[in-house]
């Protein structure tokens, strides 16, 4: 399924159980930052290392796997409601983003865009 | 552009900065959820009815739009690391939560399914 | 007990368990915010009005009151290993936005210190 | 200062400038976990020694400071309006705890405890 399709499935499946009195966007963005909390807490006392290597547990796969995809359908129930093309956002932000870490300042640094080149 | 077609946007972008080393899944996860936290901060003193209007606000609505893409950028980030296919697994939480919330339950109630029906 | 009390309790708690090698200030700051996710999660579908009313439901104000110890547990670790007097980084903070949000201009406003007043 | 009167001080700093209507248990939740979104932020792309050594930057380690007292100003309003004695509650949780991780099974090992002595 498309993304599009994926958010009108959403939306079909809050409005046939009437949940659109509950999904506001300051409700939304909490459940979205409440799964986001989820996956920190799958996470948290990983090494780096050990956290590249999560999926080959099974049984911690199948819960990281849900995680994501219930912050992805938060984050489509929010652009439903906002009336906003996430993928349209998404490219837009790539391209400022190109503008805003050149390759030759960004190379292997991390720091925010702010600092570079200082 | 298609989710697929940004999620490897956004792989070159990382690849090309040298920025692989820091997309472990532990500090993907923590800056999706830093980013969720940006969200919260827009909406933490509004009125229910005035996050809906959100968007009316035009220095708000570019906000609002960029902080939901920085969320999906992250999200994809992970998903290309973890090799999660987002959309296939979205797919399928739908299907499950078809089963965990039948309509007749769920309709109107914003309980957690484990209490539906009690 | 006072606060340094339970961050030594806390201390004496984790060095107990051999769990220092595990509290990294990015393990505890995942481990806070993934807290207030949980805490998150209990208010994200409550109208403010009800999420006043939260502690009349004498099951709903255990789980509140556990969240709200966990995310001071973790704090005050993260207090510890960073060396942090948070006591006085609060009185310090509060001195601060005293001046930062004047009574006069603040007054029945929740925008953000630098709009206020324009 | 004590926790209390810590709390006392935020509670007059609030009526003061009539922001108590914003102060809703779901609000300052919400807030709390945008602060915790804060200190994600500055510890996302840290390995784990590099976090460890965060306060001898002079900069960041002021950034750190202030979050983190920003987390407990929350907290503590939270904890005002729902009438929770929190380090009571913190007291009771270490207590739980001791219970829940005996020492013997939780040494060295960060799995969640209903996985211990599996």
């Amino acid at each position: 399924m498309t993304l599009t399709s994926l958010q009108h499935a959403l939306a079909r499946f809050a409005a046939e159980r009437e949940w659109e009195q509950f999904h506001t966007p300051k409700n939304l963005v909490m459940a979205l930052a409440g799964e986001s909390g989820e996956l920190l807490e799958i996470f948290q006392w990983l090494a780096p290392q050990q956290s590249a290597q999560v999926m080959q547990d099974d049984e911690r796969a199948v819960q990281v796997r849900e995680e994501m995809a219930d912050v992805l359908a938060y984050l489509l129930r929010l652009a439903d409601v906002l009336d906003v093309d996430l993928e349209q956002a998404l490219a837009e932000k790539i391209e400022k983003n190109r503008r805003k870490y050149p390759v030759h300042l960004a190379r292997g640094n991390a720091a925010k865009y702010t600092q570079l080149g200082e």
